[in-house]
């Protein structure tokens, strides 16, 4: 067996790119050789913080939870895919019984194990151990990269299934970031009659209409938001004024999802108008059941994950890619490439 | 035909019961001698303060809108009813053909002619005329009053629609009012495991045990309202830390309803919370789709409607029912009585 | 450990009560010395028949699968209940990893063992071993019995979901057998405005009529169920021309839910009316997350359980309790005594 | 006012062009002059059989409602659009109060007024006259043709709509018809993961792959439908077999929506198979709420609606137009130009 190399976070600012040991592969587990692992806000700010809200790092933590590679061993009843099979890596594993479990919302489930989730050990390092249905195989149209990217597609696709977007919604997304692009391009393969898109950055604006959005519109004129009509927001800046100008603008009847997180566990929110509108105001965390439904969607080219891929470093630079969003704020996606294929 | 009597505001706390013009009768209009017609919080608003935000009353109001009565006249094209059917009246009428009512949300349609709202006049009179299709039969097992009362009861049935209440949720409703009160009673007789109410009156939280709730809590104790667990709240208070407390004891995946309406437009809300259990937040205007429904609930006994009237009053004391609030707290609704059968 | 005993069924009409092994007790298992088994027409037909379609009696079985009891043993690690804790046991355990069990249908789990259908045993012993989370607490206002009976609500209460019963809904049962009662009193638990139950037979009616249901309908007499105008089917049947009548019946965009099994796998429905009415069918296979629900609605005395039982015997006659619907047709439902409390 | 001109149906096999009064104008309807209508089967079906079903062509007969065209004067109330104005018409005026109407569910309104439906004349004229709200404006990126394909594109969108396709799912559409592939274009227009079309004709399976379905099944393999594993079907052939072995095939908690009308109206369909997989099996008629979306998709170029178009014709030979599924079947849609613009 070949020995396992990691990016462990120490606490704060202090990333360490060294040795670690390999994983144990529990009876149904499949052990997976990393391909690539993209770098998401949440791995930052727990480099930038050594914390995420009431997560704290307080033991040796790997980072990484958008993942994909090839299984190379499997657990001794583990026997659904091939060794050889390369995978996308659903990174969080439910119990599979309780209340929330039993429902269906296995997102939910308090004693949910994900990945690089203190004090669970994440996927930026050469081997991870995973439960065998929780690596879910991805075609030969899908890049490593963008099978890793998976992850983040399957937030905007929950945000979409939340929002309930369909053939013919007027969408409006707010930020466009990785999460708002990919919600924005979701909203459009399912059917989206309009897809609008809010940014401060003009950069960002210009990507998105490149990436397919209907129209751009500057945050500074959020005035504006309610000539767009928009049954449907997609909410991804978690910033308070933009959030109630968008719930503002909703159409009745309308749902607003709450993706983006804000600093404070309050914000002050338009009731008056959700009252007199219904409309519903929803959030969410993680998501589930996205996995096939967003392999199924990217491999056909709906959505072209490589597109978003800005900067790609090996898993020795796991720092610099943490900190690409200082040194070129234009990368809408960072991967890092953890093995390179045969 | 008869002459027509009106209760009718003038402007802020000038009521006068007197002569009013009889209505007109459209095509497919009854004529309705009004019977019994129960006083609601925004006819006491409009009393007080003559305006409901931008409702503003510049020109003499009839109010009234929770009303039952007996069809005595009919349009030419009106021949849904006989003459002579007793009728709870659904206040609203609208277009039918706009966005909105052609989608079954027709409590949102912007051209809606309801009861009481500037400028539409009310039903506290002697007579008055509404399209045949929003004049519903009501069987012997419902008194007058009880008939009044499907439109408080429509309000609690839609907040409960909109819960989703179903056998064995968990309910929890903030207020004990009347449509508190009601809304506990529907969630109950909509098969919830568990209906808790809270409140700050002690008078209140006892009349609604005995009305059949399973749980009081008085509000001071709110931080306690975790422990109930509930999967839905059915918020009838609009104050904000009672808000904002019922939304943070809700369980993962559950659902608040806002009904009571607040001081202000915006109120901050636990965001964080909302995301991190995936709850969903909506609201209600008035209701669609529940007349029926409430006056089947009603006749079946399963809420006793006339168990919550705790003062009658003739039409000629209209002004001392909108004062009752003040005179008598302890009356969960006043009726205006405003013609006696036969 | 004292001795276990069970009824064991070894072939088409051959049922032996006797000793048996213990049960191996998993880690999350708990024992359960059974109290009460509510004999089930699916336990009736493998002993008559040895078979249930695909499933056949090839190795020795131990029938029954409505049943409750009181725990006596933890594995180590079931730490949810206490020692002398009573217990309603839910007899499917999903595998909680598949695509049906990730989706919240864990009744359609391909790998879900469920009590008293081979190969797996069932619940017509002294003692038997559940995985904790199917071991749902009782409160103390259900009788053993009624605990036991837990399993046929669950049937009826997931028919109402299936259906959306809900306020006001108008529901047709046909079939006034245990189910069919029970899903109308579900119904009616559920806000109905009005149930309406047909049979072919007269003391079933008339029983079903002392229940609570609202009307009852001679089978025969099913060319006037449209005169019902019922939003919701719930089948209880599986006799062709009493399913087509109850389908013919539904209002413009009703709901039949089909819960009796026919004796053929095809069925002549009508289409053109599923079409023209744009009427739902489906159907149901046992149920999933119904257990507490069921729990709380029987211990509030809305579906009184203990009503319908007809018949008590010890499990020593769990022959003839099998025989009890050729016996005394009269007889709704029949439990076994397997031990007595104290 | 220039003189109107229809294809009249004046009994089976007998339709004539010819001088036609012009059409009274309501206050709220708008004068349209039809450019483009397509043909439609059940416009075929009522010139062959002078009936269908229940409906019988007593009295000539305007046959079309497939249309749209440009609105040339309005009522004296009808102030939505302006003059010039080219609109798709949605062919059905319902009556807007009735329950159906009220529910949302306006297609099942009892006393809807339906184009070319007895005794209402269809659009196969100059000059037809309609409420404004049933004239939807269209915009220059859709053909005339295209306009008056709205309406069967509504038919393939209420079917994806009933059957909840969204992003990942896996469809079986049956029956490659202009309904057949426009049901699975919009499928993948709504996110599909999987749309495979099954059908006995090469030709049509050809051109459906160039349409853009994923998988185009010869119907003789019907046996081989369930390696689809589909979660959804859409069914347009209403052949019997074919309807059976479709349900047959979808994966638990499956949905079929049944929409092409078979020649019986009953069909004998797997219940066991309904009940044991928990499918929900429902039917179209016609559609509601989805011209606004219908238009929104075409004008986006997601389903491209004149690439259907296989034949084209004047007025004149409106009844060549109906015959041409004999003189040349490889015609997918035929449209008859009544007027050309400017």
């Amino acid at each position: 067996m070949p020995d396992n190399v990691a990016a462990v976070l120490h606490g704060k600012g202090d990333l360490r790119v060294g040795p670690h040991p390999m994983p144990e592969l529990g009876l149904r587990d499949v052990l997976v050789e990393v391909r690539s692992v993209g770098v998401c806000g949440s791995d930052v700010h727990y480099y930038e913080h050594g914390r995420i809200g009431d997560y704290v790092v307080t033991d040796p933590l790997v980072l990484g939870h958008e993942s994909a590679g090839v299984i190379v061993d499997r657990g001794a009843l583990a026997d659904r895919h091939p060794v050889g099979q390369r995978v996308a890596l659903e990174p969080g594993v439910p119990c599979g019984r309780c209340r929330e479990c039993r429902h269906g919302r296995y997102n939910l489930c308090p004693d949910i194990e994900f990945f690089a989730t203190p004090p669970v050990n994440g996927a930026l390092a050469r081997y991870v151990a995973i439960h065998q249905d929780f690596a879910h195989p991805v075609p030969d149209e899908l890049s490593d990269d963008a099978a890793a990217l998976i992850e983040p597609l399957s937030v905007a696709i929950w945000a979409n299934r939340k929002a309930g977007t369909t053939v013919g919604s007027r969408v409006l997304v707010t930020g466009a970031g990785p999460i708002g692009v990919l919600a924005a391009q979701v909203a459009r393969a399912a059917g989206a009659g309009h897809v609008a898109i809010v940014d401060v950055n003009a950069d960002r604006l210009t990507r998105a209409a490149q990436l397919g959005v209907d129209q751009t519109v500057d945050a500074r004129d959020r005035s504006d938001l309610g000539a767009i009509a928009p049954d449907i927001l997609i909410e991804c800046t978690g910033v308070a004024p933009v959030v109630r100008a968008g719930i503002h603008a909703l159409r009745p009847g309308g749902t607003a999802v709450l993706v983006g997180m804000g600093a404070d566990p309050e914000m002050p929110l338009p009731v008056a108008r959700i009252q007199g509108r219904e409309l519903t105001v929803t959030g969410t965390f993680r998501y589930a059941n996205t996995y096939p439904d967003a392999i199924a969607l990217a491999a056909s080219g709906r959505v072209p994950l490589d597109e978003i891929v800005g900067a790609r470093l090996p898993l020795e630079q796991a720092e610099a890619a943490l900190r690409m969003g200082h040194t070129d704020p234009s990368v809408l996606k960072t991967v890092v490439i953890v093995t390179q294929p045969g």
